[in-house]
């Protein structure tokens, strides 16, 4: 890959492998931040998002790639990472697209909710290519609060 | 006040003034955003922080006062609340800080657990001054996702 990996706490990579919810960060077009709550994958130490194509995330993401992605517990001590990384906005073409989206939403919703889901989602089996917000991690931080 | 007010959806106002976690979204010190979970209250119209003085995040956003506060529910259909708002950083004295932090740890926390909260937090009676993120909204946008 050529690229550094960076070493995360256990606890780090607990939460980035839980089905909580992810809070990405980037620079808004206007260049305030903004935040939004994603489904993610961790896989290969990179942080995997998908989109529809042509979102104001992805054109975002595309024009400035530095982003950031928190994940944290819902009670206390509450576990926190952050993760700040460089995107890159690419093509999920449609025969990738549908089973990332499965496998996400059968992680986020079980096994009935994520059938449920996708019998929504997929348009009579042609949902259409989408975009992969792909997020290289420069530094992924835990804390405890 | 001479600053105009920001028209919310009633469902946005509802997750501002539920006791979900606020995401925090800011340009850090290096240029890259962050996303951290805070606690916070909506009063006013304003969006109320706590924090120790000196933080990262107090540091960056005096810096550069570009914010984004994200709020959404843990469950389909997600509910999420999208603030973009400019913040100014402002000490709070001691006699301001315990009655604040104590209202937030019990509008999280619950009476109980806000009262033991507290009790770990005060340090004698003492915790000092600290500092008051405030959040000015310029947009409240709701979603449904």
């Amino acid at each position: 890959m050529g690229q550094k990996e960076v070493t995360a706490d256990p606890r780090a990579v607990e939460l980035l492998q839980s089905t909580l919810i992810g809070q990405l960060g980037y620079h808004g077009l206007d260049g305030y931040p903004r935040v939004l709550p994603v489904w993610f994958e961790y896989s290969d130490s990179e942080i995997l998002i998908g989109s529809k194509a042509g979102l104001y995330k992805g054109r975002a993401l595309a024009r400035d790639s530095r982003a950031s992605l928190a994940v944290s517990t819902n009670d206390r001590p509450y576990h926190i990472v952050v993760v700040v990384a460089d995107a890159t906005v690419e093509v999920l073409r449609e025969a990738d697209r549908i089973p990332f989206v499965t496998a996400l939403a059968h992680r986020y919703l079980g096994p009935e909710g994520g059938d449920d889901y996708i019998a929504g989602w997929i348009k009579g089996g042609h949902p259409g290519d989408g975009e992969l917000i792909r997020l290289r991690p420069r530094s992924i931080n835990f804390y405890l609060s």
